[in-house]
C-alpha cells in the first residue's frame, strides 16, 4: 500500500459516524424500486399503478395550461401549507354531514409518504410509542426510523384486540382502513368505531392512512375514522383526534408526489413548521395540476376504468394462485386496493429465502419480514396486482410455485 | 362552562405532547410567505426571485412535451436517487479538470432544503454538533431544528477564525461561500483552502450550500469547495469529504423544486435511505423539465438577462439607502446572490422591534434574531434587491427610514 492509500483509508476512519438508525434501515424498497430494470423479471413485489392507466395526454395539457394562466403560483414560492384554492377543494371533498372542513384542517404534501414524515417529526421523540396496525406499510415504517419510535403491535382482526389498553402511552396510532397494506383487508365496522372510541377517550392522535380507498372492487369501502371521529364531535372546523393521510398517486399518478393531511388546525399548524424544513413549499406545477384533476372531474373520469382493469387483475392473480399455490399458502380474495396477502401453510417457511430463489426464478414479491416493525414475521408473502396483465400475473405465479419447489428441495 | 365544553378541554389536555423541537422553532418565514397577501406592503424580507424572470412560456411548452414523451417517467414513481438521465446531467455539468463525477456522486432531491434536512437525518443524533457559518441561512436552521443539535459558530471573515479546531467533533461543517446568506459575502480563497483543508484533515464532513454561485454582478464566484476537495484528492468518483447542495430555484425556478447533493458514493447511499422516508422520489414532471432546462440551455438563455436586473436592483436599493440610512447603518455592496446585510451603529437597537415599527410604515425586513442559532444577535438587518423594481425598492427604504425614526423616538 502505497502512502496515498494510507492517508485515504486514515481519512475515511475519522469520518463522523452516521445517525443510529441508518444502521436499521430497509434496503427492499431500493431492490424493488430498481427491479423495473432487470430484463423479463415479473415485478408483483411493488405497490406499483399500471402505467397505462395514466391520463398522461390530459395532465400534458393541463401542465401546459396551468404553467401559462398561473405563472406566480405554478414558478414561485408558494404558501408552506399548500395553495388556498387545493386546500379549499380538498376541505370541500370530504365536508360532509357532521364532518366540516375548512382550509385550516388541510395541508397539501409532497406525496403522502411527506404526510407521514411530518407527523413523525411532530409527534415522536426518540423512542416514542406507535401503536401500529400489524403488519404495517414499510413506507411507514421507513419514514419513522430516524426517530427510532417503539412499536406496540395492534391485531386489528383479532378478536382479543383492545385499543384502549394499546392506546395509553403512545403518541399516535397507524392504520390503514381501506384495503390495507399489505394484508389487502378491510377493518370492519366494529373495529372502526372502537379505535376512533379509543382515540377520544385516550386523546392519543389516530393517524388513518387511506390511498387506496377508491380502489373497491366488490363494494364500497367504509366510512372514515375521520367521518366517525366527527360524529362523537362535530364542530367547525374539525378538532378531533383523526389525523387523515391521503395521496393521490393510486388514482390520478404517483408522479405528481401530491397529498394531503386533514386534522385539527392546532395539528396542520405543527406539521406546517416541519414542512417548512422538509422542502418549504410543494411545487405550484403539481399542486395546480392536481387542483385541476380535483375540480375537473378527472378522478372520477378515469376511475370506473381503473377500478375495473384492476378487479380483472386480480381476479387473474387469485385464480392462478388457486391453480398453483393452493397447496402451500392461505389467502382471502381482497375487495379492495393492490395486493393479496398469502401466509404459507409450513410454519417453518421463511419467505426471505423464498425471495432469493423466486428471484432467480424471475419472479420478485414481498416478503413479510419489511412488513414487521421488529423483523420477526417470516411466513408470509404480499402480492401486488396492479401492474402487470394477467398473463404476466399467471406467468409469476408459474415462477414463483417453481421457486417454491426450488426452496423445499433445497436447491439455491 | 357547560358539560361539553369540560370535556373538550378534558381532551386536549391529555393529547400527547408535541416533539420539544416544535417549542423552538422561528415563525418568521411563514410570516414572510404570508406578507405577499398585505396590501401595498413592501417585501425586501424574502429570499425572493423577481416572478417576471421565470420562463414560463417555454417551462409551459416543455412540460406538455416531457409529460406526452415520457409518461412513465413523469406519472410514475421513478428511482429514489432521481431520473438516471438528470444525475447524468448534473455530474456532466460540474465535472472538470481534477473534479470528476459520476451518477454515483449525485441525489436529485425535491428542494436544496430537502437536501439539508436529508443530510441532518443521515448525520445528526440529538444535540449532534454542527460547525455553522455565522450568520447562518435560516432555511437551515429549520431543517436541522428536529434533531435539536449543537451549534459552533465560524465567523469566516475574521482573521482568528481556526477551522481546524472548530471541525474537531462536529458531525459536520455547514457554509454558503458564495455570497452567503444573509449577509451576501463571498468567502475569500485563503478561508475556502482552510476549510477543505480542515475537512480532509479531520474526516468531518463539508457541507457547501451554493444557492446563488450563478448570481454574479461584479466578479465571478471563487471556486467551489468540492472542486478545491478534488485537487486535493482526486480520483473517479469523487470520494472526498465535501457535500455541494444547490438549488434550480434562483436559476430558474422555485416552483420545480429541484435541487440536488453532490457527495461521496457512500454518503449519496446513506442519503437515498433517508430520502426513501422522506417523500420516496422526487416528481417525475419536475425532474423532467429539470433535465430540459440542463441540456437545452435554458439557464445559460435566461442568466444574463437575470443577472442584469438584479444588478441594477441592487445598485438602486444601495444608493436608497446611502441616501436615508446612511448614518444608522453600516453595509457593504455585495457583488453578488439576493440581499444586502445592514449592521446598526448603534450597538443597543434591536432589529426585532424594528420589525415591528417596519411592518406598520409598510416595509417589512428580516431581523438578524432569525439567522443566529442562539437567537441572541439583534443589531442587524438583511435586506432582499431581488423581489422588487428599483421604485419600490427606494419607497421600502423611505418607509425603513420613517421605522427607524419611529423606534429612535419612542413610538409604537
Amino acid at each position: 500500500m502505497d502512502r496515498a492509500s494510507d492517508e485515504k483509508a486514515d481519512t475515511a476512519k475519522t469520518r463522523p459516524a452516521f445517525a443510529r438508525w441508518t444502521g436499521a434501515t430497509n434496503d427492499v424498497t431500493r431492490t424493488f424500486l430498481a427491479a423495473g430494470q432487470i430484463p423479463d423479471l415479473i415485478n408483483l413485489a411493488g405497490g406499483l399503478p399500471a402505467p397505462e392507466v395514466y391520463p398522461a395526454a390530459e395532465i400534458a395539457e393541463i401542465a401546459r395550461r396551468v404553467i401559462e394562466q398561473h405563472p406566480a403560483d405554478t414558478l414561485g414560492y408558494g404558501p408552506i401549507e399548500g395553495l388556498p384554492e387545493l386546500r379549499d377543494a380538498v376541505a370541500a371533498r370530504y365536508s360532509a354531514g357532521p364532518l366540516k372542513l375548512t382550509r385550516a384542517n388541510v395541508l397539501i404534501t409532497t406525496s403522502g409518504i411527506q404526510g407521514l414524515d411530518v407527523i413523525g417529526k411532530v409527534l415522536l421523540e426518540e423512542g416514542g410509542i406507535i401503536a401500529c396496525q400489524h403488519p404495517t406499510y414499510l413506507g411507514a415504517l421507513d419514514s419513522w426510523r430516524t426517530r427510532m419510535p417503539a412499536y406496540r403491535a395492534m391485531m386489528l382482526d383479532r378478536n382479543d384486540c383492545d385499543p384502549l389498553a394499546l392506546f395509553a402511552g403512545a403518541q399516535f396510532a397507524y392504520t390503514v382502513p381501506n384495503f390495507s397494506n399489505p394484508t389487502g383487508k378491510l377493518v370492519g365496522m366494529t373495529m372502526r368505531e372502537a379505535l376512533v372510541d379509543a382515540a377520544h377517550r385516550t386523546g392519543t392522535w389516530l393517524l388513518e392512512d387511506d390511498p387506496y380507498g377508491g380502489l373497491h372492487y366488490d363494494s364500497e369501502a367504509l366510512p372514515h375514522l375521520l367521518e366517525l371521529s366527527a360524529q362523537k364531535n362535530p364542530g367547525v372546523p374539525y378538532d378531533g383526534p383523526v389525523l387523515h393521510v391521503r395521496t393521490l398517486s393510486k388514482e390520478v399518478a404517483p408522479g405528481l408526489r401530491i397529498g394531503w393531511v386533514i386534522a385539527a388546525p392546532e395539528m396542520i399548524a405543527a406539521l406546517t413548521t416541519a414542512k417548512q424544513g422538509s422542502d418549504m413549499c410543494t411545487s405550484g406545477i403539481t399542486q395546480r395540476i392536481a387542483l385541476e384533476a380535483l375540480k375537473g372531474g378527472l378522478i372520477e373520469k378515469i376511475q370506473p376504468g381503473v377500478v375495473a382493469l384492476y378487479r380483472a387483475r386480480r381476479d387473474a392473480l387469485c385464480a392462478a394462485m388457486a391453480e398453483h399455490l393452493a397447496g402451500e399458502f392461505d389467502w382471502e380474495i381482497p375487495s379492495g386496493g393492490m395486493f393479496v396477502w398469502a401466509v404459507a401453510r409450513d410454519l417453518r417457511l421463511n419467505t426471505d429465502e423464498l425471495l432469493k430463489h423466486a428471484m432467480k426464478a424471475g419472479v420478485c414479491i414481498t416478503p413479510s419480514s419489511v412488513f414487521d416493525a421488529a423483523g420477526r414475521d417470516r411466513r408470509s408473502i404480499r402480492m401486488n396486482f396492479t401492474l402487470n396483465a394477467p398473463e404476466r400475473l399467471r406467468e409469476g405465479v408459474r415462477r414463483l410455485a417453481v421457486a417454491m419447489r426450488s426452496l423445499q428441495t433445497g436447491q439455491s
